[in-house]
């Protein structure tokens, strides 16, 4: 395609998109699709010739669009709620055209640098100490993965040569996301020895349980080599206490990862600076702002006070990748398993420079405000009860009645096209998740969605 | 940001993509900056207050595109060289603006069916057989990773949960891409237990080594899992001999992983088809589209005829992601790390249907003739030596002389700015990659290149 169609059907790609981002509550948040409608929508073979880009566009419009779940949708209150801010998509436009791979510092320096620069931009307003060394991966999954391979070269530096590691114990809240065991898995540390700490009543790793599970398996002769708490569970955005768990991982010199991947954001207001308390005392710490601060998926930071640990664990650098050196050069191919890199620092920068700290901040307050309101409808109607506390933007609550009302009335509400709510299960019982992230999403969306709450019940 | 700014900031940006595509040789395909430069220029603290567009896009054209590696300059002849078509960003601007998360099919249905469908046809243009179970992942040392793992879980499904993997060996050739090992390290096989195969004169695995190696490992006791042969490694893009390896893994029950990452596309061309001879045999094979076929980075494929063997190594549901099932539908979150999905599909549909199979296979094919040809002048002059066959679109040569005079040359002909070659080291000694894989690269580019190589020699 010659520069000059790519500029005639760019333009009228960015018109579609602002008609989208103007209205994307015209579509129903959760398509009314059947599995396997597209893959019966569409050829069985790719085209021996090239279609003109028309007929692509159209078929966008008319197959795919009608088959997506709309993230954008001010509706949309399910898992954690994302935004693709204007800004972030521009520069994901940029990115896209210049194809840099990032995977070396001569293979694009604006590409390392900024990422070192906005990175530590992030790190500031995160509250986190000055020598974290940031990252970008895909996903938060990535990125604790990474993590724990760091815990074990911290732990046991043999084990990039020798292989196996199977005394190595990793302990994490049973409320911990799954990228844990996850990783964990991956890397060979074995389920077997994931300890899911118990936590207390209002879902925070309770660190008694933590203490008493390491010395047991230290009389056991086991080997504790790492802890990760969470700053903001998926389940219901508990905080893990990071000041007596950091306490526990010093005595026993276990790498602590914290996984703020919803949170830590919420650090760019002061007010919920405190949330991240203790967070400074960890070994890394992942972060996504592809969730709450508005960059387009994906994008996850890892940092870490030992990025000498990490790249220990990960650099093998062949000939042919092998560049003249220099102590400011940072080849970020050495830092983990990818050797490619998109210019994923790009969105970040033009995000935070779009919106300023304070315009996050805002989008932060506001959600979480909304969120606490909610959660006083949700106390003041009899019908209803409150599951789980609401420090941030997602509450957790059910009808009063059996999971099977319960799972009726998510189900009704998910297939009205207004709303889409997820779930969890907390003490055994379905919880209904409602999930305020979204920075199109507003008071008045959440009021729509109490009223269709109350109807459906 | 409004909608309507983002309708005029896009506008501006895809005129700005549209020049730049049609004219990237105005920039050099190296920059001419000192590591740290943007660092100086970037401010240290992000901005308190939200900042106009105008000024981000004037500091993007200011500070960020002179510090850009040119990876779109069709003098970029380095690594392997890539192409983000124009329908790959247009793809890539839908996908930003839509901003799916794939993890499961219901949080984007378009996204999970357009992935099965996309690689089907991928699968039936490389030949690969359909029983094949395809995978995006951002890159191929993920891929290779999760093949890895793989390989692990059907060699000893106890490590799942028991952790540790002493005694299995991988193998893999001495001139297989440095991911392998990675690979095999993140996961905890061990440095140790990867053997690297010795090459034949033409870089080729030797499948007699192979053999010998296996036994002798068994011999004493140890397990050997996975064979990692490929198609097209990445200092020669020499063709590791499938069939014979393939038969020895068979004979030892040893995953075969392909590595096809690069070489893999040429088989959309019938005429190259030979190259992926053996390939069917394969338990897993890595491609990557983000490289000869013209999708922007990042898409990795990871193929597998044991998609029940990838799941099991990896799929971890939590309550929070429990979704009601159905036998059509695919959770791609259960095959792999990641759990956040970029909709990585729709550029591949893009690339695929705008440029059909016949367009792409054209394209491979011009790029191996103008290596051949580039080869032929270098045999031609007798002041320059070829140093590997040429089976694809790349030519590894040198000059006739010391190591120290080849670097010098490659240091000139990089600094001129019309050109950028990276280098390899073969049989102990400095060796020159020109590789030809940017869709603007024509046999124009080649002459001028090889005009330059002379005149710096």
């Amino acid at each position: 395609m010659p520069p000059e169609e790519f500029r005639r059907y760019g333009h009228q790609v960015v018109d579609w998109i602002a008609d989208y981002l103007a209205h994307p509550e015209r579509y129903p948040v959760l398509p009314d699709v059947q599995p396997g409608a597209l893959l019966d929508a569409l050829p069985r073979a790719a085209p021996e010739q090239g279609e003109p880009m028309e007929a692509i566009l159209d078929d966008f419009r008319r197959l795919i669009v009608p088959s997506i779940t709309h993230w954008n949708h001010p509706g949309f209150l399910a898992y954690f709620a994302t935004t693709a801010t204007p800004p972030g998509i521009l520069a994901e436009m940029l990115a896209a055209a210049l194809n840099v791979n990032g995977m070396l510092w001569k293979s694009s320096p604006a590409a390392t640098e900024l990422e070192q620069v906005t990175l530590g931009w992030l790190r500031d307003w995160l509250g986190l100490p000055v020598d974290n060394f940031g990252i970008i991966f895909d996903t938060a999954s990535i990125s604790t993965m990474h993590a724990i391979a760091a815990a074990r070269e911290a732990a046991d530096p043999e084990v990039r040569l020798r292989g196996g590691s199977r005394n190595l114990v990793l302990y994490t809240s049973e409320q911990a996301h799954s990228s844990v065991e996850k990783g964990a898995v991956a890397i060979g540390i074995g389920q077997r020895n994931v300890r899911k700490i118990a936590a207390d009543e209002v879902f925070r790793m309770r660190p008694d349980m933590l203490a008493e599970a390491v010395e047991r398996d230290l009389a056991s002769g086991l080997r504790p080599f790492c802890v990760a708490p969470t700053v903001g569970t998926t389940s219901t955005t508990s905080v893990d206490p990071l000041p007596a768990i950091g306490e526990i991982a010093r005595r026993h010199r276990l790498w602590m990862h914290v996984d703020a991947a919803y949170a830590g954001m919420a650090a760019v207001a002061p007010e919920f600076r405190s949330l991240m308390d203790g967070a400074g005392q960890a070994d890394s710490l992942v972060v996504n702002p592809h969730k709450w601060m508005g960059t387009p998926v994906d994008l996850s930071v890892l940092y870490t006070r030992r990025p000498d640990i990490l790249r220990r664990a990960f650099s093998l650098v062949p000939e042919y990748l092998r560049t003249a050196q220099d102590d400011r050069v940072v080849n970020f191919m050495d830092y983990g398993v990818p050797l490619g890199r998109r210019f994923r620092s790009l969105k970040l920068w033009f995000v935070m420079r779009s919106l300023g700290r304070q315009g996050l901040a805002a989008r932060v307050r506001e959600h979480i405000a909304i969120a606490q309101q909610f959660a006083d409808w949700v106390r003041g109607d009899p019908r209803f009860e409150l599951c789980a506390p609401v420090p941030l933007s997602l509450v957790c609550f059910r009808k009063r009645g059996s999971d099977e009302e319960n799972q009726a009335l998510l189900d009704c509400l998910n297939r009205g096209g207004e709303v889409f709510l997820s779930h969890t299960v907390l003490n055994g019982r379905f919880v209904l998740r409602l999930a305020i992230g979204n920075h199109a999403t507003g008071l008045r969306q959440v009021e729509r969605a109490w009223e269709l709450i109350r109807a459906s019940a």
